[in-house]
């Protein structure tokens, strides 16, 4: 049934993209790829984090709606999430569009998660459909870990949670919405789907969610390659989001273990959009806005560059809220995957 | 496009049902139809009223495959949310199955939106889908609103939060798993489904939810009705889940001045669940387990018996979170609709 790999019944193509990140990651490796960021401060004009968050969801749908002369009407649905208690983030940074939504909730794996449900529903209902996540640094920091005013330190094995918010435009059309940034162009799409099972290995430190993280990646890819008799080679690359250094190497170590060999074309997004050396993002980034923009900045442009042709992409979630760590409760992890491809 | 009736290419049946209710539940008028509740305190044997919640989602998704025998791997998909902050209820409650999983927030309405989702899924993917929720009076009371120990007073159009978990087992073929407790039993299906918009009317009192969602679940409905070409008493039923007591009363107003008169053949989860002259529930029940355990519970019930054929279930939810009223924002609001019928 339906613990397996899921074939669309034809392609969903990514027609379209947005980020907008705040200055930090802009400074970073990957800031060309990504369309807008707030040169100052990252309050994008609002007066809380959390408003700065909703205003970052609604700049990438809303630059993704204009660049291609969409209007909502043309848009089947919208799906999204961010880590704010009860979704904030997303409920009111796309309120003020006028399409039917549908909320979602996969902590870090909530790019995957809404790529997979996106892509299900434009190939059933047709037409096109917009997936967005959004996270930010302080908003985040304030409410899972320290009050941004305290200074807290943080563990080596701790991760940075992105300011990031992207949009997706999935389409059943053959259609491109893209800036003209590269030559002959490749379009990407979808092709298939694998949603993630919640897997938990006991680990309880907060501040090493990639190790809480790495088991369920482990879980889906082992399923996939099982399943479709493929081997990682077959990939240009297996791209996890967001991992960071610790959980990147506790998943190679693992899937060596099991028999996968995947260092060779594994990457992980928490650990391509800062400049290691330069800061002091300790593990990487992570949060839901990380996965989301590295691939629809960074890795879809390469793919429509023709440097990646076929790639799978693991958004990876630690379940667990502070109450949950606070009761003694071990963080459940999840991957979802989605394979991507201009072949 | 989509901002329209989603026809389901096939009928997806709900297969199955099962409920999970707190002592209060059981000792309303509907408590004979809900499967199982704690007689005692509402813990479930747990040591924290998150843990409790969790534990009540477990047996509900456990209680649904004990009674149909069928196993994790016949499941091709949960989906699943709750109130509590990062949808922890659902990710520990469910975490013991290995079935692929997708997290939800849709507040209040989250039941609705897994149907929706869920039953799109089944009929793409083919197989069976479990859609579940909870929500658990301590855990919302505390998070939401007061300390449990505070005893604070609560207004009269105050919702009171249902202690309540419900699954649904939803199947793309003709198959049974209710208990025999009807005769020539009528098996239920959806038909229809009809995703929400946000609309956000300017309330921003947090204890006048229904006041919130009242303008949805008419933006929703009249979607609906101006474009199937119906007229409410084509209908045995439309539910809404959770308006309550205002919040009903303001949707049958803005319906009939809309020219939309439904007052015949409307009723409320909210309205249902509680006695409103012997308890002190205010404006009526609300959470996402409320609408779940009535429509898994009761008014499945009523369908399979044959007095019930073809019902609208609008579940509302409230998108806020007690940040985002503190910070002045008001309160958006969302229906999803889902066509339940055995004719």
């Amino acid at each position: 049934m339906g613990q397996s790999i899921i074939k669309l019944p034809g392609p969903i193509y990514i027609a379209g993209a947005s980020t907008v990140v705040g200055h930090e990651e802009f400074a970073g490796p990957l800031g060309e790829y990504f369309d807008f960021h707030d040169p100052k401060d990252d309050t994008f004009g609002m007066d809380t984090w959390e408003k700065a968050e909703s205003e970052m969801q609604r700049m990438a749908v809303g630059s993704l709606l204009g660049r291609s002369k969409l209007k909502d009407g043309d848009i089947a649905a919208l799906f999204s999430g961010d880590l704010l208690n009860q979704c904030t983030g997303s409920a009111y940074g796309l309120l003020s569009y006028n399409i039917p939504f549908f909320g979602l909730y996969g902590a870090c794996s909530t790019a995957a998660e809404g790529l997979c449900l996106g892509s299900l529903y434009a190939a059933t209902v047709g037409g096109r459909v917009i997936s967005a996540v959004s996270s930010h640094y302080c908003s985040a920091e304030r409410q899972f870990r320290y009050p941004m005013e305290y200074g807290g330190q943080r563990p080596p094995t701790a991760q940075w949670t992105v300011t990031g918010a992207a949009a997706f435009l999935l389409s059943d059309q053959r259609e491109s919405y893209y800036p003209r940034d590269v030559e002959n162009e490749c379009l990407p799409r979808i092709t298939e789907v694998m949603p993630g099972i919640s897997v938990d290995r006991g680990i309880s430190d907060a501040n090493n969610m990639g190790a809480a993280m790495a088991p369920a990646a482990l879980d889906t890819l082992m399923r996939y390659f099982s399943e479709s008799g493929l081997s990682p080679d077959a990939f240009d690359l297996i791209v996890t989001g967001d991992l960071g250094a610790e959980g990147s190497s506790i998943l190679c170590d693992f899937a060596r273990a099991a028999g996968l060999d995947i260092a060779a074309v594994h990457t992980d997004c928490g650990n391509m959009i800062y400049d290691a050396a330069a800061t002091d993002k300790h593990a990487g980034g992570s949060g839901c806005g990380c996965s989301a923009v590295v691939t629809a900045g960074y890795l879809l442009h390469e793919m429509r560059a023709g440097r990646l042709r076929d790639i799978l992409f693991l958004g990876t979630g630690a379940l667990m809220s502070p109450m949950s760590v606070q009761q003694g409760q071990s963080i459940p992890g999840i991957a979802h995957l989605v394979r991507i491809t201009t072949a």
